[in-house]
């Protein structure tokens, strides 16, 4: 990036694309990151209203996120939980003692009348987090898996069916009739963005519920940066999460290459790993291999250079 | 009592209510107490329904009290806590992550629809409790304290501000267009009722709400069992609690006999602690002197073995 290009976006869900989007906060000048996450996975439980993708952002970002589970915060209890047990209270999503804690704090303040991304941008800062954090959309959106077995909430079928029900496709209710949220349209139109980056999350249910929001498709194409989507699939495969399974589920070949065609109209960049060099046949767009394992926090701080270093050879 | 005069019904508060509640229950055969609970102490915090005696008298009833801070639930963490804390949200009402799963689940089963009588009764058989615990009503009563600085809500006043501003009325809002819970008139008009106890709770906090709720009051007087009352004033002084300073705000003599004037067109039987026998004078109903502190278990099971042996010296 040029010196006036100083902004970076990035488009992301929970797990996996929140390790790039920490890369990136890292080693980037601590304000110019963006992250545009996923609310399709939001859900209601017990009457609270429960952003996973959100939160693994906020928790990862911040350094909260607890990395023996790798899922949730660092140093949780798990008092809530086996009381509401106790009491007959649903127990098949997990919700520790401090995470309970963004939920009530969130459902207050949306029942208040305050949208998502004014609650969440709070919370990033009292999380200490220089970078932006942004919902795709205020309003709801959901994502509704359809299955063989009938359709599913997506949280029914990610965590309490482990995603082991046959997907036949998905929808994102709300999507039709939801608005951006304001700030997400703002920086895609920032002259000063100098990459947009498709985090290697799940294309299916963590990007496409993104891009189902009218207007960040349009807005995605007039930006002037380059569009970097870095591939979910390593050597054929699915770091974590049902990404493959998915794949030959839908009908798609499964590997990297799919993913790249997958997001064909939209990039002017793939960047896969180099386990999948000889595999991925020809492309409509220019691709990059390297490493792209993300496990310690040099691989997550290398992959976001590499990143940074490729969209500086490519120009819209 | 006799033999067909098996069943025992108590009035009570939170704290103090709830320990002489413990002594009957464990004391009776464990499926003849019935405990009424005052609600209006009851309160919205971060979109939850609270119940604070209710729960007190689930904790202590089922020995999942607190005992180090003589309220909320033994093994409580209070990870929660700290992060909604961490998040700017608010942090004057404690809630332990144990305490949580409480008003989480209430809330939900609430807003489904279920009365909280309903949800209380499943709530205290999943904590293995035998005896009935009634909410006095399925209608929101809220106590209102009117103070010289004006009016506050009830937790406002007794929690945020630590019972400090002066009380120059209460109220209690709803109370005129409450219905007693249903089973609290089932009960008080069982011929088996063999004595009506009044816990030695706050009178005008704990005990008057429940009274204020349309027919109760005319239930305990057409109620054959003779109604007894115990003094929460022990030496001219209230054992914890607003009460003495209340009871001098509102411009009452502080002592045992105010208490009992108060509750003069109702009880039949006063049971005041020895310490108060000679500056309690002349009362319009009979009174039995006797240890009403009740620090250890063993004083809690005393103190119900002398309300039970009293009333059954005395007859309506």
């Amino acid at each position: 990036m040029s010196s006036e290009l100083t902004k970076v976006v990035a488009l992301s869900g929970g797990i996996g694309g929140a390790k790039l989007a920490l890369g990136l906060y890292r080693i980037l000048p601590s304000d110019s990151l963006t992250v545009i996450a996923n609310t399709g996975d939001d859900f209601e439980h017990f009457g609270l209203s429960i952003s996973p993708d959100l939160d693994t952002l906020l928790y990862t970002l911040s350094g909260k996120d607890n990395q023996e589970l790798g899922w949730g915060r660092r140093g949780e209890t798990w008092t809530f939980m086996a009381a509401i047990a106790a009491l007959g209270g649903e127990s098949w999503f997990r919700l520790g003692d401090g995470d309970l804690a963004t939920h009530v704090e969130r459902t207050r303040r949306l029942r208040a009348g305050e949208p998502l991304s004014s609650i969440i941008d709070d919370f990033r800062r009292n999380f200490g987090i220089a970078a932006s954090l942004l919902p795709m959309s205020n309003d709801p959106v959901r994502t509704k898996v359809q299955t063989a077995d009938g359709p599913l909430e997506f949280q029914d079928y990610f965590v309490r069916q482990r995603c082991a029900p046959v997907v036949t496709a998905l929808r994102f209710a709300g999507a039709e009739t939801a608005l951006p949220s304001p700030e997400v349209l703002t920086i895609l139109g920032d002259p000063r963005v100098g990459i947009v980056v498709i985090c290697p999350s799940n294309p299916f249910i963590s990007i496409d519920p993104i891009l189902a929001v009218p207007g960040i498709r349009t807005a995605l194409r007039d930006c002037p940066a380059p569009v970097v989507a870095v591939s979910p699939i390593i050597g054929g495969k699915a770091v974590k999460g049902p990404t493959a399974k998915m794949m030959a589920e839908l009908g798609l070949p499964v590997g990297a290459a799919a993913v790249a065609r997958h997001y064909s109209d939209l990039i002017d960049l793939y960047i896969a790993d180099e386990e999948d060099a000889c595999s991925l046949g020809e492309l409509p767009m220019p691709v990059i291999f390297t490493r792209t394992l993300m496990q310690s926090i040099e691989d997550r701080e290398q992959l976001a250079r590499d990143v940074i270093n490729a969209a500086a050879r490519v120009r819209r």
